[in-house]
């Protein structure tokens, strides 16, 4: 179950919680700005990792793992609604002397109690040097 | 400018539409079930293609250049509201002799006129054979 929860006002300030926790490798953090259900996340070629515990897990084996990185975000696109944010975003994460260009899709979502994040789906972008190549 | 537009009464329907102009490389099919703005497409390892006309673009290209695919679908999750839909799809997608595992956020939404397709984020994964290996 989850445990201690704290209460965001809007699905920014969840974004701006989940991108401090992701750059301070902070599990406790992160742990706590998902909802307790029905979450699903997909690390860059990984399948999707659903639940919250199994979620969970997956960011502790990271931050476990990984040097601290230095995250920084730019929102491609919102979608948002009453009920139900989309964020596009491009993260540039360098780790050690390694840069690597993720989009990620974070989908946000109205309780009660607050918004809380329940889709984090990162893939690789592999031609990060060229603008638009498809226009 | 969007041309004809089909109405469609749930994001179900557009996602029915979606994976059917796919698996025709129908241009018309899926230029029909777009939202005329604010869109956003993320092809797999590609970066994001913002806005209706680079979108269509994009599956054009596609559309071009391929084999016509076998592509069946798994909802693996799905986060419901009234105005915003946003589904987490497994797409296996075999063209010619190869096959890939796509993982998909389609996210839908509902305009005045009915829902439409607002975002199409794939990525494809690299572990396909093993399940849930961060559990």
């Amino acid at each position: 179950m989850k445990p201690l929860q704290r209460s965001f006002a809007s699905a920014d300030e969840v974004e701006a919680a989940f991108y401090a926790a992701f750059n301070r490798c902070d599990r406790e953090a992160m742990a706590d700005l998902w909802a307790d259900d029905e979450v699903v996340c997909i690390h860059p070629g990984s399948q999707a990792i659903v639940g919250y515990e199994a979620v969970i897990r997956s960011w502790s084996y990271i931050f476990t793992h990984a040097e601290l990185p230095d995250i920084q975000v730019h929102i491609v696109k919102r979608a948002v609604t009453e009920a139900l944010v989309v964020h596009v975003v491009e993260e540039r994460i360098l780790t050690g002397e390694a840069i690597a260009t993720v989009l990620a899709t974070n989908v946000y979502k109205k309780y009660e109690e607050g918004w809380l994040m329940v889709e984090h789906h990162g893939s690789v972008m592999q031609v990060p040097t060229q603008k638009q190549v498809l226009q």
